[in-house]
């Protein structure tokens, strides 16, 4: 087969100085940090939905994206085309991993039969493609949301019909993600959640979601898939209100249905802005609770109330997220997803490969610098400093579980008769802002 | 002691059409709704903070409020007099109910020995006063954020002191809350957050926070208070990142340290709206939750970015939470609380009854509202309609347990074969908004 | 021609308490306000591109509207039956105007030639179909933001064969909008704005953009088209940065460029709240500059980021509107465009007809909710007497340029020697707030 | 007098490796950029309301500062004496400029002469400051907005008596600014615009605010004041509605009331992001206006809904910013100015020198990298390239203003039928940012 991209060999490593727009500044697959590869900590993944799915349309406008290996049919043969360049795509961006919709690869057809046959088909052909090229499968997961059926939401449908198709699609999205080697399978709420409240039965809805996990959960044990579950934070896209809004509500749901042993969370950047919190706080947030599973890094535009996934960007904030997934012990058996589109008016071929070279190396920049703010210790000094006194004394006994409000009381009464309550300390951000800027 | 407003001796129910300004138009508290009053409905609660202590200073600018009962004085003596003020405001007003923070009610002092000491002088004071008027205590609160010392939070300071200081303080406002007949207690989270999670030890601060929120329950039990624990969520302020965000974030928090049997939580309009949600929506949460206990009757600015506290003005929107709250069975232990505050350009006296008659009629309007479209039935055959799918057939099969996704998919597969599967019908939103505002 | 909705004739007034859902509540054409007709007041007009091309289609998924006149092609055959519809619908809802896109009611042809023959087709159609209903054109406009020539913008584009392109288009949209005898024609900024500052040269841009309508202002002299010329101001979609972002911009633009005598601005509700102001704020700002042409009266989610384009439902709100309408003189040469879709989830046909029976009713409550209150006179009191002061004295002075600093300096050391400076008399708000619910 | 900083002499440049946290590691004042020194590029201003009369109090909670040198009294001593600290902390940190209201460096009296008077004192002893320090006046402005009086605005107040005091106050602000040797005097909002646009008349607001900025324009010149007058745009706060909400808005009103001549604007960055504008965006529209007068360097948090007036921290966003402003011609009159303030929690004096420290190496080192840029000079390219099109053929005829709708479609048919139109080139905005990132 011709290639898509055939004066481009490979982008590589060379340098913060090249000059050479397709290659990578900052990422050196091979170059050891903390002791690991960089690409074993970022597990880069390409998602096939924007990559090759995107056309640059919007709510305004048609497609602008120019993609000379479609060939403007919905067709099996079309699909299997597009698998090779997808391929190619990674392979020379040195992507390890990528992750699909059921609905990118291959076409939908009238019934979930028809539909089977279209995905084991472009399926057949991906699990070659994986062979030959060596990118694997870090998430499957399949599209609730796309489909017309689906407007009233998928599990939480009104329509128990509607539930039943669900569950026949992610039957068979499993089965494929497990054929495909899949690190893990995704749930991202879709359409799950409401427009208007009035019209809604909200409890009814999300006790039909736990059902539908649980359902997913028994039957990835039935065939055997050993893959992590994730679910995938997000508010207010498409529906008004989404299920899902950000990770405390995800939390909350899963423990509530008895679930959280057996899922972790997919982060998504924008998701969280979008939800009003930092991307470092929904992070720390899955963190605390032995949730964090995997991250998509595309973030948004803080001006721009929807989410704009846009390839990463911004050096600082992403390498405070990478120090807070380093210190709450690193990626395992999720990665550093591309769930990122390139602009509508980025619309040649080669600007697929540019924003993905932005992203990487945005990736791996903050990767070295929060390794570099860990090798240094001085955040993790702030931190143990300001805390002091919880290692003794007072503070020790309330940690110890050995205290209650009389003999608090009892204590400040003394104290405050003695010498006085110990001063608090500053918490000096400015200070440890211009410590971090030392970093970049 | 001489009147604040001695003009104004009560305001009553005039009805709709009165010119009376100082006349309730809606609110009628004996009006039977739903075989229950009005009052027994609404619960209506005054409180101490914004209605007393408010003097419209802003960040740009000094107090405008024109207070001529007060002497200029941090004095227990002008305290005393003030409390006089606030119950018969309350009693002029017809409000069966107030709130107050510990330190809104009497001056700090300069040890926690000064400050209960002073607490006791007014909370004798008050005692007498419920008694002469009728008024009573829907809750009480203990300021953790006002003073400086709880800079970094109290219960999740990494001061220890800070949280020994913050158990006594609560220690005490437990007791005067039960002494004054308190029908519940409320922890709004106050400083419990961060601003640079950079410098912060988030699970330590929230295991903190569990073990504080503990001790409450164990202290409540031993001296016997009876009344409902609540939490109030609010996100943004004043951290920016507030450890209780939104209502799914405080039951996810309850349920991982157990402490859901113990708290319930109080829903802010304002704080509601600020995290992203809705007011109906925050509400739902809870109620499908079994956790709704009370709620704060203001609203803010959406186009304004921060906790405005306004007094309810909108009577569809206040109409839908109302059928929300009498859908999820109503208020029970809690009540209407107006924790709003008149605008800075309204600084006359007589504007504090102003904005209180405004809000009690947008709540009391809303009600009749509320249950006459409960009368009518219209949204609850909608919703049930809605539904049917699930209530026979494979729907009924799902929600009793007894479907997995295999049979799914061949059921699936066996209706496409047949006839197709079922449709879905139309969310008509607007045909429902129309049904809703004729109501109005 | 067989009718689209056989089984409905006419949407008549029936009054408030009608349950029949396809009849007005509060809509009564020939019902006189402040001596005259509703119907002239409100001027009511049906868009073309929501009701007939839109589909339910949103970023996560594809159309969901069932529209069995629609024969799935995208051919001229197709469009002339598409605008019987229309007209049935307008007709039915007693709409008395319309507005449309070039785009919407003809297909594209592969050339500005080919287009306009398609469009020639379809507006004699147009015509024959106004002529037989009695519905008129309120305003028309091109498209200049669909087609993927418009990636970088139409007058604003970097390219200046799309300028030249967007000239050509514009110059038959006008010719077309006088054959219809169209009131109006509006300039909607489209994808004119920026992503990037940095690969934009804002000021040559907006150079060109004023090339452009001084272009359109000369051509429709020549052709004698008497309509109004509208500017529509919207921020942040499609473009991250638009031109046109709210009536001040859109308003310095045009005083920067000597446009403002030949154009007004056609304000939307939920392009004023995107861009952080009321509706109302907008409003008055175009009322003052003598600015006000038309309005597009949709409204949004303020919990959502985006242009929802949701038929307005919230009355007080639409009253309030209205009122600053009437005071400032009303609507004369624009009306009230819904400029307003259908939710993605309501998507019967059934469904277009209740939405806009759902915002006319609206609009016809709201404007005899406005003319109650101004009939009643008591906001206009409260207004001049809040400005009282500026009618005698030092206030007539000023206003009559008869003041500068050195005597007002001496105004005030001798009034303040004397008697004191003039108290502030409160705002009021909420008293104001409780009497305009008096009259809804 | 003995020193607020006893400890430390001078915060000097030491260079990027430095581990002193009292120097600065991008700021070198006299090294040269571009032909000029970092120090007159950047023209540094301190305020004086932020870092002497900041106290830390929060709308939860009162002050946490601590600030040894205040005796706690609102005295004219006191007053002298936080001078003497102010220009201590400038001198130390080597700004250049600082920047007053008149109400942060003198008390109020009872009185417009008592004010006068207790100004007349410090100011005196500010310019002797200024003489032995060397630290000069950026701009002088008046507090409109912090006394009660004006709670319904300064120069758009309903009452005319406030009118005259402001007017009052500012020729006196006026005085002393031009007695200090000021460069500049700035017009911020404060309170004009409103809260209830339904008890406003907003337009008579805005003729009497254009009448208060020709009295003062008149003023300046009659006493020979040569300073720039600068307006300051911001949305939001504290009325709800300012009228001054975004550099357009301001532009359009000096357009309307002949001011455009005598004003140009200070661009704060949070009033731009908080107006839902870039910082870059406000810079250029303000440039391309020929109207960019000074800035304030302050940010915001984007997850906040408002002004947090933060040290700026934001390197890349701070290089755009500085790269926009010397792409326009560079700072004149004006300079960066910190209006910020260090966050509640870093309560200690060395957290002022560090916040400082943390904002001047930000914009030190964004000029620098912005100066890398502007010589690298491929963003120049880009700009130029993307426009070639304008440059000759039909481009350059329309900007040469010898087009009409009429040729130019003519020109589209003919190109049409011969080879087409230009194709678009694509926005590169990923490669962009790669080569923008790779500066930084």
């Amino acid at each position: 087969m011709s290639e898509a991209f055939p004066k481009i060999s490979k982008v590589t490593y060379e340098g913060k100085t090249t000059k050479n727009p397709f290659a990578y500044k900052f990422y050196n697959p091979d170059q050891m940090v903390e002791g690991k590869t960089m690409k074993d900590h970022l597990r880069f993944s390409c998602v096939y939905w924007h990559t090759m799915r995107g056309n640059g349309s919007d709510p305004f406008g048609v497609g602008t994206a120019l993609r000379p290996w479609e060939d403007g049919t919905n067709s099996v043969t079309n699909a299997l085309k597009r698998a090779d360049v997808f391929f190619e795509i990674c392979q020379k961006l040195q992507l390890p991993y990528y992750a699909f919709h059921d609905r990118d690869v291959a076409p939908e057809g009238n019934t979930l039969k028809e539909c089977n046959a279209n995905f084991d088909k472009v399926a057949a052909h991906m699990k070659e493609l994986q062979s030959t090229t060596g990118v694997k499968l870090l998430w499957g997961t399949a599209s609730l949301f796309t489909n017309a059926r689906y407007v009233h939401g998928a599990a939480t449908s009104s329509n128990a019909d509607v539930f039943a198709f669900a569950a026949g699609q992610v039957k068979k999205a499993l089965e494929v993600t497990k054929e495909l080697g899949g690190e893990g399978y995704v749930f991202w709420g879709g359409r799950e959640g409401y427009a208007l409240l009035h019209n809604t039965d909200m409890k009814r809805e999300l006790d039909n979601l736990s059902r539908f996990l649980h359902m997913a959960v028994d039957y990835a044990k039935k065939i055997g898939f050993k893959g992590a579950f994730y679910i995938e934070p997000k508010p207010k896209e498409p529906s008004t209100h989404q299920y899902d809004s950000d990770a405390a509500a995800c939390l909350n749901f899963l423990r509530q249905y008895d679930l959280l042993k057996d899922f972790k969370l997919n982060i998504e950047n924008n998701h969280a802005t979008l939800a009003g919190h930092s991307f470092c706080h929904e992070l720390q947030t899955c963190i605390d609770a032995k949730a964090l599973g995997s991250i998509d890094a595309n973030s948004g535009d803080p001006l721009l109330g929807w989410d704009t996934d846009e390839f990463p960007y911004d050096i600082t904030q992403t390498a405070l997220a990478m120090l807070t997934i380093l210190n709450g012990g690193g990626l395992t058996t999720g990665g550093v997803n591309f769930d990122a589109k390139v602009r509508r008016a980025s619309f040649t071929p080669e600007d697929l490969l540019h924003a993905h070279i932005l992203g990487v190396d945005t990736y791996a920049r903050a990767l070295t610098i929060a390794a570099a703010i860990r090798a240094d210790g001085g955040l993790k000094d702030i931190v143990e400093e300001r805390y002091t006194s919880w290692n003794s004394g007072v503070g020790k006994e309330i940690e110890g579980g050995k205290s209650n409000f009389e003999n608090l009381e009892r204590y400040v009464f003394e104290k405050e008769a003695a010498n006085g309550l110990s001063d608090n300390i500053s918490g000096s951000q400015e200070r440890i802002l211009s410590y971090i800027n030392s970093f970049v």
